[in-house]
């Protein structure tokens, strides 16, 4: 342990520690050809003031927290979240803020966490994710006082400021984009059906395919993994009235489902069409590349990263919409074929 | 900001804040009634000992370190992060211990940022990823004296103690495996040619092709994503003597590669064998399954993550051989073609 401390500046610089402090504190009472020499020298050892000494005399921890409660397997098929965080961090390390991370089993756990930090003035507020329907979160952060800001609805997010992106509006034209290919037996393959954005999105797809007056339409919940996508596909395309096309949440079980309809002897975009959700490089790699719903998922952590710091310093924040996600049609899209 | 703190204590119980203090610190000068009474309303109202105040006391930070340097939407398709923190958190909880991460552009921003929390005492100690060779960081690390475990190889670690798995092993295993099937001309799609890793699977590839006599062996070196793994494996298939079996370093590079094979009108495995790397859930979701090498990544983070409390609570740690990774096959691997 060789942390250099004011006394080891002092002993270097020949003076006394109370010297060193008021140098590097920019007080009066030492000259300043001393602050300057007292100032080169602690830059030489590598000083640098202790965030514990800080913290205590009621500086910031120049910490945020951010908490994920998924299976560890499931997040590193995830892009979405390691995406978000670099845009998070973007903005944390322009203002030297560090982000603490933790990936929990349950939100009890993930409340007991926030507790321990926030008491421990481990960090100065934190960023909560994947909202829930009556989401136990919420009540017990808004108790606590912590700055926090959600990515999420601001309908769950309670008194907690939030940026959100309209999903609604995303499935609604991604519907009518099928629809206008003739499309009129879609399905969709969703996430956890107790998310609020997955109920969202489930409500979306099943009005606005009643809107089109679309023959069948059916949901599908899954836990995002390529597995269960695999499976529920394989329910969909073996039974009768099978749809043409099927709209997936994420980009992992949607290769999965091109796969299945590859096993069963199906075209794509022939004889199905899929779209994907989310836009990483996953729906690139495959053939045929997918069509996928996304947007700019980095802009959107720095966006609720520079919310959270303007809590932080006290200012008053409102909920914010970010920007919709839009399709980018590729080769897994086409016309339907006329119905037998 | 509605932090409990000892006066708010002191006031609900109707004592002194010296006597709250001696309750909650287990010494004596207040009877075992007030002691109990004390400690059930610090409970109620939540109260955690201030880190900032342990940490000058000069108790631990009770935070470690991990700095990714990689561009975010690589990071964001390497399941491989993701997994090996999952596991260095499961560690890290159970001592409430808790994890500071940073993604960076370079080197010398990392030796900025271990310097900076090591210095202000916001870590105990961090684990090192990706060594590169002659790396910048491994001697500043010494220099600094902060507790460091280096996954990674050891000839690359300095006095740093690191845990490693034999990569050239697995790479030896592989190649045979592949002329056993009767492989004559094996390609390599491999990662960044300036990590040490990747040098060492170069080179256990090409002395195994060597000591086996195959007639054809080749090393393409790429930054892992799906769009360089797909030119590279374009490349190859075009060219006369093309290989008839290609060992890739990650999953999305073998994805793409099954793809631009599929784009040609080859069939893996008839007239292409693949072997992806990591053997993440992506490997399983493409048709065929690839075959994959592959080892428990998160155990892989647990066991670093232990060996580094061990090194800060001032114990000896040596270097530690993890284990290797093994070879699944499945779809995409199969006996070569006679050679025309």
């Amino acid at each position: 342990m060789k942390r250099p401390t004011i006394a080891d500046i002092a002993r270097r610089a020949g003076v006394s520690k109370v010297a060193v402090s008021y140098a590097l504190n920019g007080r009066s009472g030492v000259s300043e050809t001393t602050r300057a020499r007292i100032i080169a020298i602690a830059e030489e050892v590598g000083w640098r003031p202790n965030s514990a000494a800080r913290a205590l005399n009621g500086a910031h921890a120049r910490s945020i927290g951010l908490v994920l409660c998924r299976p560890a397997r499931t997040l590193g098929m995830e892009p979405f979240f390691m995406e978000l965080i670099s845009g998070i961090q973007d903005e944390l390390s322009a203002r030297s803020y560090a982000l603490m991370l933790q990936v929990v089993k349950d939100h009890a756990e993930e409340i007991e966490i926030h507790r321990r930090w926030w008491g421990e003035r481990r960090i100065d507020g934190a960023i909560l994710v994947d909202l829930h329907l009556r989401d136990p979160r919420v009540a017990v952060l808004q108790e606590l006082g912590m700055p926090v800001v959600v990515i999420g609805h601001p309908s769950a997010a309670g008194s907690l400021p939030s940026i959100w992106s309209d999903d609604s509006a995303a499935v609604r034209q991604t519907v009518q984009y099928l629809a206008a290919l003739g499309h009129r037996r879609i399905a969709r393959i969703a996430g956890l059906p107790e998310l609020v954005h997955t109920v969202q999105r489930d409500q979306a797809f099943t009005r606005t395919c009643t809107e089109l007056a679309l023959d069948h339409h059916v949901v599908e919940h899954t836990n995002y993994t390529g597995e269960q996508g695999a499976q529920a596909t394989r329910r969909l395309l073996s039974a009768p009235g099978r749809p043409s096309a099927i709209v997936y949440d994420n980009d992992i079980m949607a290769v999965a489902g091109l796969s299945v309809a590859q096993e069963l002897g199906m075209d794509v975009p022939g004889e199905l069409s899929i779209v994907a959700w989310d836009d990483s490089p996953l729906s690139q790699v495959v053939r045929p590349p997918l069509s996928a719903v996304g947007r700019d998922i980095p802009a959107y952590g720095a966006h609720a990263a520079r919310m959270l710091m303007s809590l932080i310093a006290g200012e008053q924040v409102r909920d914010v919409q970010d920007v919709t996600a839009g399709l980018t049609p590729r080769g897994s899209t086409a016309t339907a074929k006329r119905s037998p």
